[in-house]
């Protein structure tokens, strides 16, 4: 008996090598967040926050589309404000946890990124699209603007470009995209995994340590002014370079061969 | 007999379909934002803040330039430090006024935008430049440095190439000004009234409440932390969701049919 | 006998009409910010702040490369926590001398600007980078991520490039750091310095006190919220506007004719 998509888990999740793969899998549906889906995709990011063997996450989605924002069927059957809340803080929750967690999370883009979708290309460290790949706050086209998406694209874009693509909900491609900030790379649907696969394997080569407090320090000296954003900083690296493995790399560095690090996740 | 420009409005004031263009009238002039063009676009501003029946504000300008900035020979002739406090807040209230309105507003600018003429545009949420459009922040030039243009400046564009544009008083062209996000279209004089005419029926396709619920937030948003930036994002649109054009409109979307709003101006 | 570099001075300081020049002198080791560079480069930049003859500062690096980050042999030497937090309390300090002295400084950057050295660039006022020069943020290849340098990359370009180089460690050239707002103009080898004395000339040509008081004022109101960002730039324009300079500026333009300021340096 073939599954059918109903039973199909919400997310798959593949690791290898270090590479945690989470695939947003209902792709019938343009993998839409969902109450199951935020929830699936809530305990995927936390299994892999605390599990050291995973370095880096791509975030994929099955099918012709990335993800179409949130499931309004769902939302329409519940017209309630105390639902809304909570679904939005369930959603929020789960954007704050890809910035939050310890490893580098790379947004797999293909077909539709729209509304929460793309807003969760936003909320990721990196990005990479495809050339079809198409972005819209489109939400208030329907009477509901895009207000937790302009969160995460208000801090990719500029504000002028950011406020037109809410206003009209219209689309721009990858490569306006990657002009713009929203996404780092564009590659051809046939590239799009080897070029993330230079992203993760250069990740991969780097100490798990460091890459860890050097995400965290971003996000928070971003929100600071820029004398304690020093500090906060300045503190970071001082505890980075204690690091046996920054130790070991800057001595590798002097002597001109490569640093001897553990392998990863033996730490 | 001819009306002549001394008596005429500062502003002019049309308002067709839900599109309010507010025209500064100062053409010979270059249009400076003169002690009485600043109140008379202050009036203008507040009526159209309060009228429902205007859905978007277009700021344009007669003549061969946008606006040249401030009135230097009305400044120059009060030199007191008192004046010119009085004189920046009115102006910065002005600029402020753009921002708080629930409607969007858009810039029109053809020839110069200069000091506070681009301190304009940088504070409008969309703007539109003609292709002979030219953008200075130049008061340097005569030993005032255009510190209030540099604040909606440097939320427009990159700090560095601001920082250029006010160290140096130099004019950057139209193009430039969009790819670094002073502007968000470029289009011939030819063309310029058909590319705001597509912006413009964009916004009043969409319901008026979900447009300036959306616009307050965004701007606030964007001077908070992210944390509290989604916890006031997640409210903005559990309210939005229960308004009626929204539950209409997501209702509207899983019909696969177009919307039954009231026409705006009726609610 | 010849001066071999070990006992020449670690910065080069010529002043020629109002223009600083300081060069970074360890071409051979790639110019790294020692404990040494950076008490050399201080004393300049203090000295500089406090000269009236001094009207802009450039800062240059002798031989094939600017500046390649810390000098890694000199920090493996002393491992400890407190040793660290030293050094980088002492280069954060000069960092923020460079925003905070009220002379503009322009970065001239030829080949590698690497960590300490991109972070070098990022807190210029401006840069100018020849076609040869090549920035990364590249601490994470031997497992120190560039924290500190991150708090000025992320204030000079979008945050997912910021962070792709800083997860990568890799490479970008001089026009791609031009595009995304890390330096103001690309020249070739043979053109740089007639394109920053394009920069420099422009600057003399204004008075100093409204370039010091309007640079000061820029990176303030950068880190408030608009309203209070108002507020400041408001006041500084009113102070601006009262000062000799400027009255002599605008009543100048109002005649057409050039202003009849004193050389600077005079007052």
């Amino acid at each position: 008996m073939m599954m059918t998509e109903a039973n199909a888990p919400h997310v798959l999740r593949e690791l290898r090598g270090g590479v945690l793969t989470l695939t947003l899998n209902r792709a019938e549906k343009f993998n839409p967040l969902s109450e199951e889906m935020l929830a699936a995709l809530q305990t995927a990011l936390d299994q892999a926050e605390a599990d050291a063997g995973v370095r880096v996450v791509v975030l994929a989605a099955a099918g012709k589309a990335f993800c179409a924002g949130h499931d309004l069927k769902q939302m329409r059957a519940s017209p309630s404000e105390d639902y809304y809340r909570k679904l939005f803080n369930q959603c929020s929750k789960l954007m704050l946890t890809i910035q939050q967690m310890p490893q580098p999370v790379i947004a797999r883009v293909q077909g539709l990124a729209t509304a929460a979708g793309c807003q969760l290309v936003s909320m990721c460290d990196l990005a990479v699209a495809s050339t079809d790949a198409m972005f819209a706050v489109s939400g208030v086209n329907y009477g509901l603007f895009c207000s937790t998406p302009a969160v995460g694209l208000s801090r990719n874009i500029p504000r002028k470009q950011a406020m037109e693509m809410l206003l009209t909900g219209e689309f721009i491609d990858a490569e306006t995209a990657r002009e713009r900030g929203l996404v780092n790379r564009v590659a051809t649907p046939d590239e799009i995994d080897a070029e993330i696969a230079k992203l993760t394997a250069s990740i991969l080569a780097k100490p798990a340590a460091a890459i860890a407090i050097g995400k965290q320090l971003f996000y928070k000296q971003l929100e600071t002014g820029i004398g304690a954003a020093y500090q906060l900083a300045g503190q970071t690296m001082a505890c980075n370079m204690m690091d046996e493995a920054a130790l070991e790399g800057v001595q590798a560095f002097i002597e001109k061969r490569a640093p001897a690090w553990k392998a990863q996740g033996e730490e």
